[in-house]
């Protein structure tokens, strides 16, 4: 299988084909094609163009296709279709996880029908049971398919249960070993099973070390234990210890792209999850409340300065500075908050404690508040010839580092206390606050010098 | 398994039984321990302490252990430690990659030391021949540890080439299947073992949908084929399709973090990969480059405004905008940019060409433009008695407003042209340069607009 590329000329030459009602030609391209890059395809035609493929693909591969689309587009293309179809020819072909995941996108009446249409209770109980979970939670991730063997079980017994369990299952990763009542006892290798003599029981052989989660877990705090303990599947038990499902590394790859995507857009300003292929006016709704929130800023910064208009009024050249110690407050509390908010999204916090972690930004600050100190009295004694100017500019930069850069380590701090994302903090509240503290440091210091000075 | 914690209290007490060289309790705190916890435990001791925790611990979990630690700390206490010993007690038990990775952190000549106290020669070829590769290519990212069968052979013969393979693999996820040349020809799932009679012939039952990546692809493309695939393992072959390694999900988890927590920091302005419990002048180091450059951005900001000190003479009131304009220039250049290094890193860009970008960009500009200056335009009305300070700060704002956001476009995807990481322009570089502008664009529209009406 070469690795496939989208190209103008392939959809152009495909839309041909289906103008054409050419099957066996669109028939014989889709073969080749993985469903993930089918999905790609999908996004470039027309509702009736997409519906034409996918009366073509075979069930599983139509399955896939679905699971792959971005949610808009899946969301269109559901509601052109009776929930009969969605229910044979898409649900009941999916995993349960991925089923669960897109009935949640439809409203509660279409689930009710597209559940009723579910020709095997189980699946459709199945389903009906993790629409209950919260999305970001361990449960609302997990899948119930899974292979378990019971630990008295002997390996023919293992093998003749695993073959028939296996059918509904893509790939085999783990296989669970569970008690009489169901509860999660440990996992049984593959490998071991590959080594192992026929005549043990799965007991004797079963490693007991198994990590799990319960249900109510939170997203992110799957996707930490699966990274740390490297894991490419976790079992997931309920609050007695019952085996009810498993999370593999592929979902839970998702939710760290998504959340390191949503991240760095809070840090960049943005607010809501918004991509390049978006409209216009998505992209603008996500931007403007941060641009809000700074032009409010820039004019409490404006009072502020109005606050020593005097000032600039008769030394001009205290002006031209505003707009710099304005920004390296900013720049300063956005690297600060940057670097706290990410310790503790990655929940690889060590031993350190808060009050650690502001004795330590108390030094970093100090060092760099010093340094850019000096820097911009060595510039202006230079370039500047005004004294009281040159001192102002220095101490205001002293402390504009300084506390700019508390600031920027407390706030994030704070609302992780109030149990509130502290990556919200990074872009807008903290650059902004900055920006209004820079400017009342700075003029309230540029009076008092130039008072004392002139 | 409990999911451990760690705790003050933990080691502390750890720290008690290692002085009172209490080996059978220690043993035991260890044993129910997963080497991740183990070496977060580690990282909160002195080296004399860890080393003696290391000498009690199985080859195994001393391996793992010494895998998981972070860099730094690794590298210390490996400067502690005999060649002979580091070959024989930790590289001879790891995985061929990780082995390769922990040589790569050591000198030149350390490396051959270590190399030559290895026993067997192939496992010493296996690392010696990963050495070679970028860390950053497919082949710096993979392991020489794999199943393979031949396509010609039957079921028997897999299972016994297969149990003896498996002894040196951790996990086995696929089974590759090669031609007598040692091509890669596709994989034989596990289940479709289980499920298949034991009379059939590899070439029957094996899937050729095989997707591989050559040993020179960026790992960043590895990752986005792996999560877009959604695959746990990807063979890696040669320049001629010979199988020489795989990838494993874990590891590109690690580099998706890694890239991540990069392209977050640099938004924020952090230079290098730098984490909270790094030390202060490690802190510093990383934090200052940008600072550096900010300030030389507002110093020349400062020139700019300097060549228009007229105006700000005449009407101070100009003065009080100056930085609410520069910062609204940089927060929408920020926004910009970060939507573009985005959908550039992702991988994902559809069929929308550059030019498209731009254009769309160019609509998303003028709403944003549009909106902000009609806000500041009614603000000023109301608040500010001064008509031309009205119309300076409405066209100003539009036209920063504006520019801000096709050169926040614009840059990233030069930068990408260039072959140089868009991500580095996100930070620093767009809104530095955007307060400039801001500063040249809100002057100049306020000279013309204040000759014009006064």
């Amino acid at each position: 299988m070469v690795n496939f590329e989208l190209t103008r000329e392939y959809i152009d030459n495909l839309q041909e084909l289906i103008v054409a009602k050419n099957e066996s030609a669109i028939s014989e391209l889709l073969e080749e094609l993985h469903p993930a890059d089918i999905a790609e395809i999908y996004e470039e035609l027309s509702i009736d163009e997409a519906k034409f493929l996918y009366f073509l693909m075979d069930d599983d591969t139509a399955a896939d296709v679905l699971t792959e689309l971005e949610e808009d587009d899946r969301k269109k293309f559901l509601d052109s279709l009776p929930s009969d179809v969605i229910a044979k020819r898409f649900i009941d072909n999916m995993d349960s996880d991925d089923a669960a995941d897109i009935l949640g996108e439809l409203d509660d009446q279409r689930q009710q029908e597209v559940l009723s249409h579910i020709d095997d209770v189980s699946t459709a109980g199945d389903i009906a049971d993790l629409l209950t979970y919260d999305e970001d939670t361990a449960g609302g991730l997990m899948a119930k398919e899974l292979i378990k063997v019971k630990e008295n079980w002997g390996i023919p017994t293992c093998l003749r249960s695993m073959r028939r369990q296996a059918e509904e299952i893509d790939e085999v990763y783990y296989v669970y070993v569970v008690d009489s009542d169901g509860i999660l006892k440990g996992t049984l290798s593959l490998k071991r099973m590959l080594l192992s003599p026929t005549d043990v029981l799965v007991k004797d052989i079963y490693n007991s070390d198994v990590i799990s989660v319960k249900v109510d877990v939170d997203a992110e705090d799957v996707s930490n234990i699966m990274d740390k303990y490297d894991l490419v599947a976790l079992p997931v038990i309920d609050s007695v210890g019952r085996l009810v499902g498993r999370i593999t590394i592929d979902d839970v790859v998702d939710v760290m792209r998504e959340e390191a995507e949503k991240d760095y857009q809070l840090a960049s300003g943005i607010t809501e999850d918004v991509e390049a292929s978006d409209s216009v006016w998505q992209n603008t709704r996500a931007r403007i409340p941060w641009l809000f929130i700074g032009m409010a800023g820039g004019i409490l910064a404006s009072w502020v300065a109005n606050g020593h208009i005097d000032l600039i009024d008769r030394f001009p050249n205290v002006a031209l500075f505003m707009p710099l110690i304005a920004a390296m407050g900013g720049n300063v509390g956005m690297q600060s908050s940057a670097i706290v908010v990410q310790s503790l999204a990655s929940g690889s916090v060590g031993l350190e404690t808060n009050w650690l972690k502001l004795l330590k930004e108390l030094g970093i600050a100090l060092l760099n508040a010093s340094i850019l100190s000096i820097l911009i009295f060595g510039y202006s004694i230079i370039f500047k010839d005004d004294l009281a100017l040159t001192y102002t500019l220095a101490a205001a930069m002293f402390s504009v580092v300084f506390i700019a850069s508390l600031f920027g380590t407390f706030v994030p701090l704070l609302l992780n206390k109030l149990k509130i994302d502290p990556a919200v903090a990074t872009g807008p509240f903290v650059t902004t606050m900055n920006d209004i503290i820079g400017m009342f440091l700075y003029l309230t210091i540029g009076n008092m010098v130039f008072n004392f000075i002139t």
